[in-house]
């Protein structure tokens, strides 16, 4: 996981005044970024409640959704996210672009900046794209990477975060295990760093050793290749979709096998805490990494988590773009 | 036909205080909802000669177009139905989703409520697609079904008898014709339905009889395999779009033989009422099903039919927001 | 090139009280409705630096996207070009749409009419589309053609033109020279005929015999063969994007070739006027027509383009729509 440090996130994500102006990563972001992002996402969730959903935050602005991968969840809470927050928003699909002209990924960006965007969400297949985007085009237009390849995807690090904290109580108070394909979850990642920063006692990661190497015990979490084990006195279970693709690699033997040693079932949560919640990012393969009677479970919070996961984008839109109240 | 009764839309499609709050088929409606929404489709059709063609009655809700079927006139018009509304409208082509995926469409559509949207506009080639989501969902959000298999398309037939009542005279005086692939017709069986509950005195089908059996005389109408004989004294005529795939399944032996038969040209015209309308609800079939004399001609109110789905799509909305002002 | 005398657009443009009410090719339109639009897109420049950049121009009033043909580009500065002006867009990408199941362009577009819609931005394939759909309809919509097949690109035109006079000062005192693939470009015929009714005292026109004949002359163009002739004395360089597919054609016998022949270079940059500007419309082939170093460097106009791009598309829909200021 060394990659990350190559993109030297530290700095890139704030302005020349200290400011946060892109979100690339959770790795380089303060504690106080953390927290005033959801803190601000707490005072959008009310809007959700009212008959007109919107606040005029972002009148008159423009973000565009480049997505070079298929997405409807991301896609449609970032496009809420900022028609609730009163912006244009432009959707871009690569695949059905000049993209298939050939144009690089920078003519691309640069073209939309001179038709005076404000922002991007960026969502591709490499790691480090959004990044690329940012040393390119600087401060002028906020950036947010929503999802890179196998490195990062914040916003959900940061839904995620927001549902312990509103729903299991402290954060600095809860033990939290990450089950399945650690090795290659860009939402793992993320989700490691959030809970570090925010002082997360105990953060546990669960997996068969081919998809949860020992290796990542230099990330400061407790390595378990035995779910029982690993679920043992847990508050916060987060279960990570599997990726089919990767069978082909070889590094599991069937989905079956997987689902028989780390499925999460009804019988093997009683192994965690009781009134432990269920995560999981989404979208979901029923019967792999989740049995059916977990995921609509009393246990589970994963709807939830999409509710937030608007609200938290929307914080994230408006704080970016230097419109947010806490600003 | 039997199919629909399992739907058990009667229920269904009315809120705890019987109000309408889903449209999933005209069968089970009952006459003064009917006229309800042909009545606030009135009101709404001034709207689109005014420059500016907007009311606030959606101010702030979001409409989602959830299409597993490709369709430029529907998604269209509920797009702009919506919009002239002032709705937010997102739209969702399955096929460039995460239905690719695999996730269900339950799991897309608790999604989507956990979004905070407020309605679904909903095509899918499985007949009951739109009220398994009701069932589902309850009544937080509502739903209209756009076209579910060779199930109901509500929409489409609520615009025919708003056309016919309003370019023809009352129903309850005029002799209407169904002509083409009744039995396989998802608008044919909405159309009939609506036209009963409106007191129609006289509905006939005419094809041939693989697309048009002996045994639909059990809906109360009349069964013609003769174009001739089936037109005669009849003020309205409502063509179907022959459906290509059919001819796989070898219902008919060719489209050229079908128009020979049952295509409706300017000399076929003649054999019914003089003025009688024809209607057709696109997109057609020029040469098959009509002949382009007719499609364009003076008796023809095809394009009509599409101003006025608007209206009628734009009434549907506002009364099962609850936001009409009939309410 | 004699095709487009036979679209006859010198009054198809016109309405009955001879203003502007489509813009299908330069060719046709008089030197103050060029002007007209140029110094309204002067004014909405100044839009895309405020905060919120829209204006209530087109409030209430929906633009159309039709394209039969990917852009990012275009179909982007159009819809944002009509949402900065507050009007509705629909997006209309064909190929995903009715036009799949067999319906023809003029039925599509009466459709789209019959929901009231008030303009129609059109990309298709082939020479004349946007002008049959005007003949097809009158002036009750108006049309923008966005290019179609090898004709015309008016829009592009017009941006190009307004950079020239922005940037490299007035038209009537410029020389002027378009390198590529002349022949087949909608881009050069626009510009050529944009060139000419402002007064451009002369405009070359540059590349190999296959693709710039002699007999391009009768244009009032001056042809060259040889790059570094063409080059002398040259305030303005337009590139044009090769088309990969003319190598089919055998028009081409390599990508290399033409580079090492016509790819404009740092070096040979310096055979034209010093600072003179290099303009190109994007997408570009870097490597094959443009070299990096250019494309990036201090003579290169490209982004500056696209940012006028908006604002001339904003004055076209605003001046067609009949609500510019200056009307």
């Amino acid at each position: 996981m060394s990659a990350t440090l190559r993109f030297g996130e530290g700095n890139l994500q704030y302005d020349a005044q200290g400011r946060l102006r892109h979100l690339l990563s959770i790795e380089g972001l303060r504690e106080r970024e953390l927290l005033q992002i959801l803190d601000t996402a707490e005072s959008f969730l009310s809007i959700a409640n009212r008959s007109v959903k919107k606040t005029p935050t972002l009148r008159g602005r423009t973000i565009v959704n480049l997505f070079f991968e298929n997405s409807t969840r991301t896609r449609s809470t970032f496009e809420l996210a900022a028609k609730r927050l009163s912006a244009d928003v432009l959707n871009i699909a690569v695949g059905t672009s000049s993209a298939s002209k050939g144009e690089s990924l920078m003519d691309t960006v640069d073209n939309l900046v001179a038709m005076q965007v404000d922002g991007f969400v960026i969502r591709h297949p490499e790691a480090g794209a959004a990044h690329l985007v940012v040393r390119h085009l600087g401060d002028s237009v906020l950036v947010v990477n929503a999802g890179d390849g196998q490195h990062a995807h914040p916003t959900q690090a940061l839904l995620d975060v927001f549902t312990i904290r509103r729903l299991a109580g402290p954060i600095e108070d809860r033990v939290v295990a990450i089950v399945g394909d650690v090795l290659h979850s860009r939402v793992a990642r993320s989700q490691i760093h959030a809970l570090s920063i925010l002082g997360c006692p105990e953060i546990r990661v669960i997996g068969p050793s081919t998809l949860v190497p020992e290796a990542l015990s230099a990330l400061g979490v407790h390595v378990y290749h035995d779910l029982r084990a690993g679920l043992r006195g847990v508050d916060v279970i987060c279960a990570l979709r599997l990726q089919r693709e990767r069978m082909v690699s070889h590094r599991l033997p069937s989905l079956d096998e997987f689902h028989g040693r780390f499925g999460l079932t009804p019988e093997r949560l009683r192994w965690a805490d009781p009134g432990a919640l269920v995560l999981h990012p989404g979208p979901m393969n029923r019967g792999v990494e989740i049995a059916s009677e977990v995921a609509d479970g009393a246990q589970a919070v994963i709807l939830q988590q999409v509710a937030h996961g608007l609200a938290v984008r929307m914080a994230v839109l408006a704080i970016l773009a230097g419109a947010a109240g806490g600003e």
